[in-house]
């Protein structure tokens, strides 16, 4: 958890004393993933996204893009991810052989789903992929399970408690067990590397876990959710219209609210025992 | 305000208790921006953005996103600003002989900032457009007001209240008083929607105003607030390291943690009476 947070002098007011202090905050940089693939047996390199993150997990950053992206299908269509030109660019070598759709690859490239642009492209893709509802598995998950997730999630949550900036994103187990755990400062990207973290374990479809994220559940959340096969997605704030439409279409457990004894569910009820 | 929630039919679980209850969600739904623009006597159309948004004053945060992103100079370069193909389709026609940098479009075209994607096509726009930091006004903004803003926000920002899920911006004068405030599922939309009404309103660059927005700040918030000429940007939570380094460089007031009677400042604090 080293890295994610740096100190900085601050300007502060408690009620009217106005004074000098020491603060942290969280590290936001951006990182540029490019592709390194072979059509008609020529290497050609690719500048996939520039995102904006904070450092660490960035091989798994760049996993779970691309897999939620539907551009990588398989952890094994990877050959090398290096660091290239500093921290801040990074290189996914795909194996020879592996075919990539130049035409999605291009509309990725200035519709990326990371952030929340690129929704229409992305429901499409979704479509296109003629991606299926997730199969029903009433009372997968326990209720005393689903409440306990947010003390967990803050207690292995350690630059949030320095500098109250990051998300949080972590996958847990049937018995409440956080699988991952990654921050960001965008949700999305915290999402991604957990996303990532499981691709790179052979963990995919994680159709035995579930899903908790700080903050709001938006449409791309959703997405990610989804193309992992993940079954439940918890938040501890409110879903958006589209977030709780896609959850209805295919399947996805969807809580929001979840906070002290409380919660809602949006979507996908009968998972919950 | 009507229009960006909707009921929604959810299952509750308060302590053990569940029941079915009616909720509302803020409403998310893919808006794309089109510029129609005359190149060498030609009328030509490009699609700029898609983005994800709460619908509601989508003419300013097409507004605000183009002048935000550097695209668009001026109100007088538009022509006229009409939906196309649906409610989620926005054209934006400039006036013919509006000169557009057709190669700046083409990267907007790919790594559009709205989302925090393309930070570093951000950074590099930042010195290409020659930015200079803003002036100097020590005492502009009195710690008393600064304190209110939270609670007149709130107190204007309805659909909030309603769904939970709702991120709100303000762009707010030295006595207090709420001059815009726009509300978006995206922190990022809701700056765009209150630029973009500022800049129809030929209030920009708004030197007099300050910008309150709920949630955290990043770089991408810190930009805009910059390229719209306004000195301070204070938030509920905390900033990003990049937020208050561009801050820093461009002498942009950063408030952060605003809450109760205290706030922490993160730069430009000469500017706080």
């Amino acid at each position: 958890m080293t890295g994610r947070s740096q100190p900085i002098e601050i300007t502060t007011f408690r009620a009217d004393l106005r004074e000098s202090a020491e603060d942290r905050v969280a590290i936001e940089e951006p990182l540029e993933i490019r592709l390194g693939l072979e059509v008609e047996g020529e290497r050609l390199t690719r500048s996939v996204s520039i995102t904006m993150r904070t450092p660490g997990d960035d091989e798994e950053l760049a996993l779970g893009f691309l897999f939620s992206e539907g551009i990588l299908r398989s952890y094994n269509d990877v050959a090398l991810i290096k660091p290239c030109q500093g921290d801040n660019t990074l290189r996914v070598e795909l194996e020879s052989g592996v075919a990539i759709d130049l035409d999605r690859l291009q509309r990725h490239f200035y519709t990326t789903s990371s952030c929340g642009v690129c929704g229409k492209a992305s429901l499409d893709a979704l479509s296109m992929q003629g991606m299926k509802p997730l199969a029903a598995r009433p009372g997968q998950f326990r209720r005393d399970v689903i409440l306990d997730i947010p003390d967990r999630l803050r207690a292995a949550q350690q630059t949030f408690e320095e500098t109250g900036g990051l998300h949080a994103a972590a996958a847990f187990d049937a018995q409440g067990e956080l699988v991952v755990v990654r921050e960001d400062v965008g949700r999305h990207n915290a999402v991604d590397k957990v996303v990532g973290a499981l691709l790179a374990d052979g963990h995919l479809p994680a159709t035995d876990l579930g899903l908790m994220v700080s903050g709001r559940t938006s449409f791309e959340l959703l997405q990610k959710t989804l193309v992992a096969g993940i079954p439940l997605l918890a938040a501890v704030s409110a879903p958006s219209s589209l977030a709780v439409e896609l959850a209805r279409e295919f399947n996805v457990t969807l809580i929001g609210f979840l906070r002290g004894d409380n919660f809602n569910i949006y979507a996908g009820e009968d998972r919950i025992a």
